[in-house]
C-alpha cells in the first residue's frame, strides 16, 4: 500500500478499519458494515457503494459564518498548489483505504485550487487527474461522480448558469466542460449537477423564467458534450430548497422532476437526493426517495443529516436508524439506486478537531446505514408491512375499481355506483401498528 | 333590496359600506377600495374581483382543536336544514350586498348540510341552488367558483379521490358531479379542486404513485363531464403542503404544475394560489405567483395570511401591504388573473365575536389589496424597477448571448468564449435599492 | 375483575397485555415493557409510572380543523350524561387494566360533561368522583394527576386566569377549586396547571404584564387552598409555546422557571414537560429535560411526539428510540422524576379507527420508553459517556479553575493568567464518537 | 471635515446624505429621517440614536458558507495591520459623517486584527483607540457601545466564558477586560455581551448548569471591573436562540431575564434585542420588546431583519413598516430605550457589491424606522388603540377585580363569586379592527 499512502502517513496510529461485530468496544471498528455480507442477494458493498466526499473531509476547515478554520491539516502546508494538491490526494487515498470504502466524489476545486484563468485551471486539474488516476489504480478506490463547483467563486454571486450576465454563463460552461473531461478521464461512473447558486436572492431583480431556461440549456449542452466524448455514466441533479440563495430553483424532488419533464430532460438525468436538503424543504427524506422512485429517477444519495432545531444545512453524519430503515424499505422496493451510490456529504462538527473524529464520523455513518439496510431487509422478509400496504389497494385490482384505474369509467358511472352502494365502511390505516413493526426490527 | 335581505335583517345597524377615502375615521368605510376607480386601464372591481368565502364567513364557528364554537349565528337556529340554509343564504347576500363585493365562493356542504345519502344530498343542494339563483339575480352578486368539500366527512379520513378504497372514490366522484351541476346552474365562472385530504398520513401504508394516478383520473373525468354539460369556465387546482394530512400531494405551485404536465392536464387547469399555503410550503406568496405566471397558469387567488410564528393554517385576513404590493407587481406584469378573482379565504379570529368584526375583517382585507394594487401600478408607471430587471439580462438580447438563448451554441463554444474573454466584472444585484423603491411608493 | 369491567366488556377479544419479549410476533404483547424487571435499582413500573390520558383515549374523537369525528365509541351512546360518564369510566378502567398500566390522568371535563352552572358541574363531578374511587379500589389503578380544562369552553376564548375580564377569572378559579377537590378525593398524587389559553392572540390588545400577574396570583391561591385541604402532592406547570393562542405564556422550560422565580413559586411548582411542546418551541426534548433538571424542577412527563414537517401539536405516540435513550440518560442522572410519572399525552391518528389501534398505540409507546430506559442504563453502566462529560470540566476541579468557580478570582487576575499562559490547546468535543456510543447500545 | 475623511476620500462621488422628504426621486437622500424633526417631545435623532455596525459595514466581506468574499475594500489593502486599521477607521468615519448618523458600535477585532498574544493585541487596540478618539472628536460621531468578539477565534470553538477548559475562560476574560478599557477610553455609552458561542453543539458532552454558572461569574466580574474603572454606562446582554451553536444559552428575552434574575444580575444588565434573533427564536420582535419592557429591561436594539423562508441569521437591513410601527408603539409606551440606541446590525447582501449599496442599505433602514416612529406617534395621538387596550382590563380597576389584583381574595371567594354570578358575557378582542387601525396610519 506504499503508493496509496504517498510519501508519508497522514493518519498515523490508525490502521485498517475492520468489521468486528456489534459487541466490539473498539470505536475504530465497524460494528455493522461488513462489506462482504450478503443481504437481499447482494453484498453490503454492492448495495451501499459508499463514497467519501473530498470537500468535507479534505478541504473543509471547520469554519462557519461566525468564525474561521479550526481544522488544520498536515496536507495543507506546502506553498505550491500542485504539491499541496498531491499531498491532499495522498491523505485522501490513505484515509479511504484505511476505511475500506470503495468510492469518492469531488468538485473540481476540491482537487486543486482554481486561482488562475480558465486555461490555467484546466491545466492544473489535468495534472491532478493524472495523479488521481494512479492513486485509483493503486488503491482500487473509484470515482463515484465528479462535479464542478459553480458557487464559491465571487463571479457566481448572482448565479452560474442562471446568471443574468452571459459572460458568467460562459465561465460556468467552461468549468463544467473541464470537470466532465476530468470525470471521464478518471472513469467516473456519474456526473452531478448541483446548482449551488442557481436561484435568486430577491425576486425583485430576477427573471426566473429566463434563468431557468438558461439552466436547462446548459444541462442539455453538457450532456451532449459528454456523450460525444463517450461518457456512458448517469447524470444526476441535486435538489435543495435554499442556502446559499434565498430560493434555489432545484427546490425538491417534485420540483426538479417537473423541470426535467418541462425541458424534456427525463431520459438523461435522475436525482441525487440528500437528507438535509429534504428536511430543509419541509419533507422527510423518505418522501423524497418515494417521489424519485415513483418517477423512476432514484439515482444517487447524499447521506447526512440536518438538525431539526437549526434552519441551515448542518450536514452532520447520519445516525438516525429509524429514518434510514424506512428509507431502505423504499430503496429496496424500488430495486436499488440507478447507477449511483451513497456519498457521505457530511462534515465533522467545527469542534471535532481530532484526527480520530474524521474516522468516527465515517464509521458511525457507515454502520448506521448498514444496520438500517439489514433491518429493512428483515422487515421485507417478514412481509407483513408490504402485504398490508398492497392489500390496502386491492379494491382497484378487480371489478369496477380496476376498470376505473384503466380509464374505462366516466364520472356519471362513478356517481351511479355511489348512489347505489351503501356508505363505505371505515378502514383503519393502522399507522401505530406499522410503526411498532418498524421499531420491532431495529 | 328587500329580497336580498330576506325576511329579516341579520346585520342590523350596519349599512352599506362605502368608499370614504384614506382620511376617514369611520371604521365601517373603505379607505382605499373605490370599486369604480380606474387603475392601469380597468376599475378596481374588475382587477380585484373580490369574493366572500361562504364557509369562513357563514359556517365557520370559531372552533379550534382546543375548543368548541364561539361564533353563534342567528341564521343557524332553525331545526329544518333547508330553512336554516335559506336563512344563511339571506344573511350571506345581505352581508355581501352591504359590503358591495361582487362575488362569492362555496363548497357544496357550506350551502346546505349533507347528512343523507348521495341522492338526498343532491336534492338538498338542488333546492338551495334554486334559492341562490334568485338571490344572485336580485343582488347582482355572482358565483366566482364552486367546489366540493371532500375532507370533512369521516369517509374521507384516508383521502377522497386518492382513497385506497374504491368505494370512497366513487363517493368523492359523485359529490364532484353534484357540485359541478350546482356550479353550472348558478352560472359559476370557475370550479376549484382543493384536495383537502389528498395526501398521506404515513408513507408506510401509502402507494403514492397509485393514489396520484387516481387523482389525475378523477380530474380528467370531472373536466370531461363539465365540458359535456356546457361549462365554459376555468378549472383551478389549489396547492397546499400539509394539514390536515401530514403531506398533501398538491404541495406547492411547482409540484402541482409538474403533476398537471405529467398527466397532460395543463390545458384545462390552472392554479388557485393562497398566501398561507405558500408560506406553509416555505415560499413567499410572490414566489408562488411568479411560478404560476411563468407557466401561464395564474388562475385565481385565495387572499389571507398565516402567522410566521405559528405552523398551521391560521387563515387570517390579509393586512401586509408590502407582500401584496410585490404580489401585484407580478400579477400586473403577467396581465392579471386568468378567469379567477380574489377570494377572502380568511376567517375572523376565534375571539372576534362581534358582528362588526366580520365587516372589519373584510374591509381591512379589501383596503389592503386595493392600496397594494394602486401602489404597484404607481411603481410600474415610475418604471425604474421593471427597467432595472429587464436590463439586467440584456447580454442575452444580442450577440452570443442571444445565440445561446436560441440554442445555437454548444458547450465547446461556451468554453472557448470563457477562455478568450477576461474575468466577468461583478455586477451588483442592488437589492437594497430596489427594496427602498418599493417602500417609497407604499 | 368483574367490577373493573363494569356491566359490559368494551374491548372484547382483547385480553390482558403481557410481556412476551423482543422476539414475539404478537402485536398485542409487550416486547420490552416488563413491569417487574429491575433496572438501576427499581422496577420498570417504578421508574416509568405510566399513565393513560383520559382525554385522548376516551374522549378524543379523531376530529381535526378540517373534519368531524371518526372515532365512535360504544361508551358514548347513552343520553344521560352521568350514565354516559360511568360507561366511559368502565371502558377506561377495563382498558387500563388490560394494558396493566398503573395510572391515569384527567381534566375535570374529561370525566363528565360540564354543561351546567358552576354548582351543577361541581355536583356532576362529585358523582363521578365517587364512581372513580370505586373503580380505582377495584382495579388498583391510581390517579397520577388531575387538572381543570380551562380552554375548551367559549368563555375562555380570551384566556382563563389571564382573561381581561375578572368575571372569567372567577369562573376559572371556581373550576380549579372543584378539580382540586376531586383530585384530593381520589388520592391524586399531583395536580397540573396547563394554561391552555393563557397567552395572547394579538399583542395589540394585550397587557401581558398584568395578565401574567393574575396568572401567578391564581397559582398562589390554588396552592394555598389545596394545602389547607391537606393535599401533600406536587404541583406541575406545563410549558407550551403556542396553539391554541398565537403565544402561550408558559413558552418553554426556561420561561416557566423564570416566571416561577419572579413570583416566588419555585418551592411549590415543578415542570410537566411534553415532547411535542419542546419541539414546537424549537428545542429538543432532551434540552427541556436538562433545563428542568438543572433547576431541580423535573416533575413529570407527557410522552408523545410531534412531526418535524408539521407545525402543530400532532400528539402522536412516542416511537423514537434515540430521543428517549438520550432523555433517560438525563432523567437517570437527575435521580428520576420528582413525584410525577409518564403520561401518554398522545392520540391515535384520525384514521386509526380500529379498537386495536388504541392498544397498539399504547403498547408501542410503553415499549419504546422501556427499551430506551434499559438502553440508557446500559450506557451509564458502560460509563464512558458520563466519564467523558465530567472529565471535560476537570480544569475547574482544582487550582485556579476551582478558585474561579468559587468566586475567588477577579477579572484582572483572569487577564493576568491569560497573559502569562500559552494559547490554550484545542480540545475536541468528540461529538461523533459520543453519538456512535449511543447508537451502539440501541 | 478633512481629518474625518483621512488622507483620501473612500466614498467618492457620494456627498452628505440629507433629508429631502417623501417625494424625492433621489435614492441617496433620506425621505423620512429628518434628524431634527420633533416627535413626541424629542427629535428623531434623540429617539433613534442610530449606530453603524463597524463589523458588517467595514469588515464584512460578503462571504457565506458556500463562497468567499465578494466585497473588496480600498481600506483593506495595506500590509501593516495598524495602517490598515487606520484606513478602515478613516473610511468608517467618512461614511458615518456622510450619512449623518450619530453613533457606531464595534467588537475589539473589528477595529484591528487580533493576531498576536493577549498583550500584543491589547497594544494594537490601544493604538487604534487613540486614533478613534481623534476621529470621534473631529466628527462628533460617538461610540454607542463596545464589545469583545469571543466567537471567531478557533480557541472559542467550545465556547468562551462557558468553555469546558478554564484556560479558554481566562482568555475570554482577558479580552473582555481589554475591550472594556477601550470602551471606557472612547467614552462608550454602553457595553454589550453577546455570547457568540455561549451554548452547546451537543448536550451529550455538556454540563449546561456548570457552564451557565461560569458565564454568570464572568458577567459579575466584568461589571465589577468596569465600575471600579469608573464606567457609568449600561451593560446589555443580547438574546439569540442558535447559530453558530446548536443552542445558545441566551435563547430569548424571557430566558435571559430568568438567567439574570437567578444570578442576581438584574440591576446591572438590560437587554439588547435584535429582530432576526427574535424571529429565529419563534417570536415576533414586538413580543421580545414587550417582554423586556415589562421587566423594565428595554436597553438597546439591533435593527435588522431575517427571512421567514430561510432559517439562518440573514441580518438584512430593516424594511418592514408594519413590524416597526408596532414596535415603536411598545417602545414609546415604555418611555423609550434605557441608555441604548438603534444599531444597524445588518449587512448588504452578498451580491450587493456597489459602494452605493452600502448607502442605500443604511438610508432604507433609517427611513423605515423614522417613518415607523412617526406613524406610531400618530397612532398614540389618535388614542383609540391604547384606550381600547386599557379599557379591556377595567374590571380589575375596581371592586372585587381590584381586590383580587391586590391579593386580597382567596380561591374560595373566587369560587363563590363564580357560583353566584351569571355566565360571563363574551367580549370580542376586535383584533381585525385594531389591525386596520395600524394600517390606516402607515
Amino acid at each position: 500500500m506504499g503508493i496509496i499512502l504517498g510519501d508519508r502517513e497522514y493518519f498515523k496510529g490508525i490502521g485498517q478499519i475492520a468489521y468486528e461485530g456489534p459487541d466490539t468496544d473498539n470505536p475504530l471498528a465497524y460494528r455493522w458494515y461488513d462489506a462482504k455480507k450478503v443481504v437481499a442477494g447482494k453484498t453490503l458493498e454492492e448495495h451501499l457503494r459508499f463514497a467519501v466526499a473530498y470537500w468535507h473531509s479534505f478541504n473543509g476547515n471547520g469554519g462557519d459564518p461566525f468564525g474561521g478554520r479550526t481544522h488544520f491539516y498536515p496536507w495543507d502546508e506546502k506553498k505550491d498548489k500542485i504539491a499541496r494538491a498531491r499531498d491532499k490526494a495522498d491523505a485522501a487515498f490513505e484515509f479511504m483505504s484505511k476505511l475500506g470504502l470503495p468510492y469518492y466524489c469531488f468538485h473540481d476545486v476540491d482537487v486543486v485550487d482554481y486561482d488562475g484563468t480558465v486555461l490555467e485551471n484546466e491545466k492544473s486539474l489535468n495534472t491532478l487527474t493524472e495523479y488521481l488516476r494512479e492513486k485509483q489504480k493503486a488503491s482500487g478506490v473509484k470515482l463515484l461522480w465528479g462535479t464542478a463547483n459553480l458557487f464559491s467563486h465571487e463571479r457566481f454571486m448572482n448565479g452560474a448558469t442562471t446568471n443574468p450576465d452571459f459572460s458568467v454563463v460562459t465561465y460556468a460552461a467552461a468549468q463544467i466542460k473541464i470537470a466532465l473531461d476530468a470525470t471521464i478521464a478518471l472513469g467516473g461512473e456519474n456526473y452531478v449537477f448541483w446548482g449551488g447558486r442557481e436561484g435568486y436572492m430577491s425576486l425583485l431583480n430576477t427573471d426566473m423564467k429566463r434563468e431557468q431556461a438558461h439552466f436547462a440549456e446548459i444541462l442539455k449542452l453538457s450532456i451532449q458534450y459528454a456523450r460525444e466524448k463517450g461518457f456512458k455514466g448517469k447524470f444526476f441533479i441535486e435538489p435543495k430548497p435554499c442556502e446559499p440563495t434565498k430560493h434555489q430553483y432545484d427546490y425538491d424532488a417534485a420540483t426538479v422532476i417537473g423541470f426535467l419533464r418541462q425541458y424534456d430532460l427525463l431520459d438523461d438525468l435522475s436525482l441525487n437526493l440528500e437528507v438535509n436538503h429534504a428536511t430543509l424543504a419541509g419533507h422527510t427524506f423518505q418522501h423524497e426517495l418515494q417521489v424519485a422512485a415513483d418517477a423512476g429517477l432514484l439515482g444517487s444519495l447524499d447521506a447526512n443529516r440536518g438538525d431539526y432545531q437549526n434552519g441551515w444545512d448542518t450536514d452532520q453524519f447520519p445516525n438516525d436508524l429509524m429514518e434510514w430503515t424506512e428509507s431502505f424499505l423504499i430503496i429496496l422496493r424500488a430495486g436499488g439506486l440507478q447507477g449511483g451510490g451513497i456519498n457521505f456529504d457530511a462534515k465533522r462538527r467545527r469542534n471535532s478537531t481530532d484526527t480520530a473524529d474524521l474516522f468516527h464520523a465515517h464509521i458511525g455513518g457507515a454502520d448506521t446505514l448498514a444496520r438500517a439496510l439489514i433491518t429493512a431487509d428483515r422487515i421485507r422478509q417478514h412481509g407483513a408491512l408490504d402485504q398490508f400496504r398492497s392489500e390496502r389497494y386491492n379494491s382497484f385490482d378487480q371489478g369496477d375499481g380496476k376498470r376505473f384505474e384503466e380509464g374505462r369509467l366516466d364520472l356519471k358511472k362513478l356517481y351511479q355506483l355511489a348512489s347505489e352502494n351503501p356508505e363505505p365502511r371505515m378502514i383503519s390505516g393502522r399507522q401505530e401498528y406499522l410503526e411498532n413493526l418498524i421499531n420491532r426490527f431495529i
